[in-house]
């Protein structure tokens, strides 16, 4: 179990008002230490010593399963859209509370992905003892060396974000997708799934993702003056699509988590099978538009919100500044591939979680009820 | 397209003073005709006779997708479950507007499931157009005969619900349950996953659901004295494990519609992952604790929320009623399997939605920004 002394760290926030915000500003060198030496030489290769299968193995899996809880949940979803992508392999992503009890159906050539910031997450660990006992491999993306879940994994990566002091997790979920970036370009490298031009191509956007992020935080007033602005409300939407819609998912529980907003987040083409309904003038709704591919389907669900008066904050990649013209506020991350976008998009959700919690004079590190590490089921 | 004069239909409610109460009083009847020959005289055997699948196209299904928006979603999130639980195959339940841009893996051994009250949801029906393209055989669950999603998809399980009028769907969700449990047995039979004398077990217990709801129906008093209370407040949550989760965001679903009430479903196992921090005294909390696997663990998380000052109604099979020792109003539904209960555990919760929008003020029948059936994308 992992300890931390109060006192001690408080002189680690390094002139930060808070350990989040501090964690935050930590991701640019969070990414480059998890990816490291994980990277070739010569940057057209993901090398991952730390997993021990064979070829073989890797060519047999029929079907991944993800399970994880939280903030960790969200990152493992982010991880089966780029999984498939990559690989072309199935991926179910689960709630560990869920997956234990649902009689899963874990075969010999089930791979199952674990993810936990502390290692220490009961119904995680659970989860990973049931799969092991019905024979899959099971593999750890954790950040903490010696933790439970890393000693019982066959293989751990372990993602190198240091010590995450606050209850909401941000360095930790970024960097989980980080790991997830890897293990799906290795996958991807063994099955030859994707040419290796386009694998070093991806290696080279991830590379650029340090930095993309440090040019986000330079503009964090812009988002600190849209977070006082929906700290007035007690209810708002995130909507997206794809990739996007699992970046809301984060958004939304990290603004829950430290603000009490009751926030929620939605696959944007499902706000008409009901949820409409609770959109008035004036309620705030988050919308992410990076996804090339939906951006025309998410602007028109944009319109269907923005036509019954919410106030609209739209997030796009650069060269997508139109989708200025459909919403109150916009925001724009650096561009990067599709696929890596959740790596930028996310950073300005968790700015607003943590201005919009400064605003409502919450305690932002420590929020009520509850606990960093849920070592309880 | 199905039209309804408006008209001609106020005459047909029957007594009742909106649609949504009478079909949620329709909904015995929608089982037994649902149910109808599909059931051997002998009480032993599904018949589908619509189902034009040879015995060795069934064997040969390693992997369904079970595709649909709102309401038809959560209907298939059950028949996840339980096609997974009876038949031991991998299901997938999917948002139709997700489905058809995550370029999904569908092989020629993969069965796609779609599912449509009115067999018109545009994204609904493109998932089912892609999942064609790619060589899946596609069946359709739907209410409306001849409708596009009828004709198009390969075979047909049509609901027989009846015209359903109100936007906000009831019987014929429970009806799209009704021919999960079909399916799910008839698919177990076929790959003798499930004993004879288990499977007459089940549909000994299917024949009784019809006359259970009766007796639900007849205890509305009690639902819509809590109904009252819930209805002063903004937001609430609803939690439940397993089924009891699948059915909660049902209900959620619902009470948005048409209560306007922001309300929100969650695993109850997720809840201390970061949206415990909402939960504060007096705010309502709906639980659902018919699974008897899970029925300890449910019991603490509602000690969770209980402690937090929540306002708890708890709802549990006949049997269970100790339940009401740790809750603020409970209620208890007839015994059934717990495969089952989904089909009986909805009905307060339709009840709940209907009399917190009657105390509303709402229109129930009609709430803003809904249509019945969603033909746009």
């Amino acid at each position: 179990v992992f300890h931390v002394d109060w006192d001690i760290v408080t002189a680690e926030k390094a002139g930060f008002d808070h350990f989040m915000l501090k964690e935050i500003y930590d991701q640019p060198n969070a990414y480059r230490d998890t990816m490291g030496s994980r990277i070739s030489m010569d940057q057209d290769q993901v090398i991952l010593n730390e997993i021990n299968m064979t070829d073989e193995e890797i060519k047999s899996i029929d079907r991944i399963h993800i399970v994880a809880c939280g903030t960790a949940y969200h990152a493992g979803l982010v991880g089966k859209n780029l999984i498939e992508k990559l690989a072309r392999i199935p991926v179910e992503t689960d709630v560990a509370s869920e997956y234990r009890y649902r009689s899963p159906i874990i075969t010999r050539n089930t791979l199952v992905i674990v993810v936990s910031q502390s290692g220490e997450t009961a119904d995680t660990l659970a989860a990973l003892r049931e799969a092991k006992r019905q024979g899959a491999h099971v593999i750890a993306i954790t950040n903490v060396v010696g933790s439970s879940v890393s000693r019982e994994a066959d293989d751990v990566i372990t993602t190198w974000a240091g010590p995450e002091i606050a209850v909401a997790s941000t360095k930790a979920y970024t960097s989980q997708l980080i790991a997830f970036y890897l293990f799906g370009l290795y996958l991807a490298q063994k099955l030859e799934t994707v040419e290796a031009d386009e694998v070093k191509k991806v290696i080279s956007a991830l590379q650029e993702l340090p930095q993309q992020v440090e040019h986000i935080l330079e503009q964090s007033e812009q988002i600190k003056t849209v977070a006082e602005k929906i700290a007035l409300h007690n209810n708002l939407f995130f909507i997206g699509r794809g990739l996007d819609f699992a970046v809301v998912l984060e958004g939304s529980l990290k603004l829950k988590e430290i603000s009490y907003i009751h926030s929620e987040a939605y696959a944007a083409g499902e706000l008409k099978h009901g949820t409409l309904a609770l959109i008035e003038e004036g309620i705030p709704v988050i919308a992410l538009a990076t996804q090339e591919d939906v951006f025309e389907k998410t602007v028109s669900n944009i319109e269907e919100v923005a036509a019954r008066g919410a106030y609209v904050l739209g997030i796009s990649q650069e060269g997508n500044e139109e989708l200025g013209k459909f919403v109150n506020e916009s925001f724009t991350i650096p561009k990067t591939l599709d696929v890596l976008s959740p790596a930028l998009s996310v950073i300005p959700l968790q700015l607003l979680s943590y201005y919009a919690s400064l605003t409502r004079g919450n305690d932002v590190d420590k929020p009520r009820n509850l606990a960093k590490s849920v070592t309880v089921e």
